[in-house]
């Protein structure tokens, strides 16, 4: 199966970090070089690479980027530089979580090697560190898509909403990486890819991302789903989450919900793919979950052409909430949560958060 | 309330046929003067005009525009341009039902003046009758407003799909005729418009038309539907149909089946506004009807930019059917059709097919 490398590290300290240019995507595939933390940054900052999994991999390379040519400096010249590096990372998009994370991690190795040795030895340790939190992502998207292609039929059509792929992590993505795993365990699926309106991530990249790895897609309107599962086409949803509560309710793209009403409505089982860091058991239920209204112009003027009246009001939530009783399992990188219950989750994700 | 000509007839036999191009809404209203049989021709073939009432009459009116300037031509002569102009009109959307409906009317009422009587004579009758065509057109809008406006609270939010309005027709539309006469009964409604992929028809005409008549209306993707549904805010859907089964079910654009499958859900009634020529008691049930394919680029290209990889693989099914069970009633110029049976359908439209 071909390799996407959303973000790679090529080479050792003396190294470079490549990304895919997700905003060219799919009318140009380009891999873009990162010689300075500015051209991380604005990366990030640009959606040039996306994904909560991938903005952590991408900001722990960064770090390394802002300090490799620093390497052979004083140590206190070299920690003075790791301050700026890190602020400078963290103001490329202040709302990521899984950023801060990566930063904070990286800065927390650093300062137990604050003791007077050479700039170059911490050095080389926090960019094995990038190397392992990388490592780690690619470990947590193959365990999830193990564990989610036990559940997948031989010979299936499969739907899927947004995109939940590779190039929203490091590696085989979540959701994608159930199908991933199913189609190199030898399972014939095809996918049903909704465009993902507004921004149509689902056309753009979950497309791209399958039909680069060999697996057959067919792009459909988001408000195609309910026919094409009642044509029987559809033995089962995967899709990702952007945060799950204690009781399972999960929050994800806009437009989840409504695939998960038709997916009851035609018994076709409805599952969650999500690493465990997206649990967030301090929230009872989804009720819980803000939702981030966005720009109106996503829907009034998405595609180089306006597309509603001038002044018309718009409503344009980015999330919505799918309710624990529509969704038949979650998959995480530590097993298959099914029944889904508060008691149950806190079981498998409780211990670690 | 504003009033919107979709087409109109100004002056008399001497008079000229102008239309809006649909087309430039919403970024721009313009109405086209027909001097001649070969603009309506155009306008029609390339959905300048649209919608099935709206072709039928834009037909009627186009064979008075070729026939205007040979209303003083001998019989024959006039008899021999009424063939090629109705021939002509025939050929520009070659499986709308109407444009041959409409055009039929007219040839077999001048046929019964074929009597060598002054052609002018003949010319100022087939005038008439294409106003009257356009007059039944508007009174057929206004009594299936006038029944569905009684189904609806003050101070309801409503939620439509696609464009079954005044744009459509030849006046308020049909489901849209709903709103508006509900509206002129002194109802408070707010609607929430499905922009309606891949054509955009809800986010460019029923905003624009609801906006032009003052009636509140909020665009909405078609994937956020069922979560304005669960925060409370519709009271109830009103959709038009392409075309109805004896049984009740209804094809219309695709996406309808998903809204009435969340609207189900969230126990909001479901009602389809449609004139009695709508219905084909000659199809048993929804399954007979023949759902077209259309364009994948409507999908992958439809705004200016391309948004899905090249060569990917599309379904773009035009229509898609609800089936009786999940709409609370039909609303048609005769009444309002609820509950929904065959027996029912048949009492109410079988007479006048």
């Amino acid at each position: 199966m071909k390799d996407i490398d959303t973000l790679h590290w090529v080479g050792g300290v003396e190294g470079t970090l490549w990304m895919i240019d997700q905003t060219l995507l799919p009318g140009e595939f380009r891999e873009i070089e990162c010689p300075d933390v500015e051209t991380v940054w604005e990366a990030i900052k640009m959606l040039r690479v996306r994904g909560a999994p991938a903005i952590g991999v991408a900001a722990a390379y960064g770090v390394c980027v802002g300090l490799q040519k620093h390497a052979g400096d004083e140590p206190a010249a070299f920690f003075q530089r790791l301050e700026e590096v890190t602020s400078y990372l963290a103001s490329s998009r202040p709302t990521a979580v899984n950023l801060f994370w990566a930063i904070d991690r990286m800065k927390r190795l650093a300062e137990t090697m604050n003791d007077g040795r050479p700039a170059a030895e911490v050095f080389a340790r926090l960019l094995d560190e990038a190397k392992a939190i990388h490592e780690e992502d690619q470990q947590m998207c193959r365990a999830i898509g193990r564990h989610g292609a036990e559940l997948l039929g031989d010979g299936q059509g499969v739907l899927t909403h947004c995109n939940a792929g590779g190039l929203a992590t490091s590696d085989y993505g979540t959701a994608l990486a159930v199908f991933f795993a199913a189609a190199e365990a030898g399972k014939k699926i095809h996918v049903y890819a909704d465009e993902t309106r507004p921004l149509l991530q689902g056309a753009r990249l979950t497309a791209w991302e399958l039909m680069q790895r060999g697996i057959e897609v067919t792009v459909i309107c988001d408000s195609m789903a309910p026919v094409v599962m009642r044509e029987g086409r559809i033995g089962a949803v995967v899709v990702g989450a952007d945060r799950i509560a204690a009781n399972g309710d999960v929050a994800n793209k806009i437009g989840t919900y409504g695939v998960a009403l038709a997916a009851a409505a035609h018994n076709v089982p409805f599952y969650v793919a999500a690493p465990s860091s997206t649990f967030d058991l301090s929230l009872p239920s989804g009720a819980d979950i803000p939702i981030e209204e966005r720009d109106p112009a996503e829907i009034t003027h998405g595609f180089g052409c306006q597309t509603a009246p001038d002044n018309v009001q718009v409503y344009n939530p980015a999330f919505d909430v799918t309710p624990a009783k529509l969704i038949k399992a979650l998959i995480c990188e530590r097993g298959v949560i099914d029944p889904i219950s508060t008691e149950h989750i806190a079981e498998v994700i409780g211990g670690a958060q």
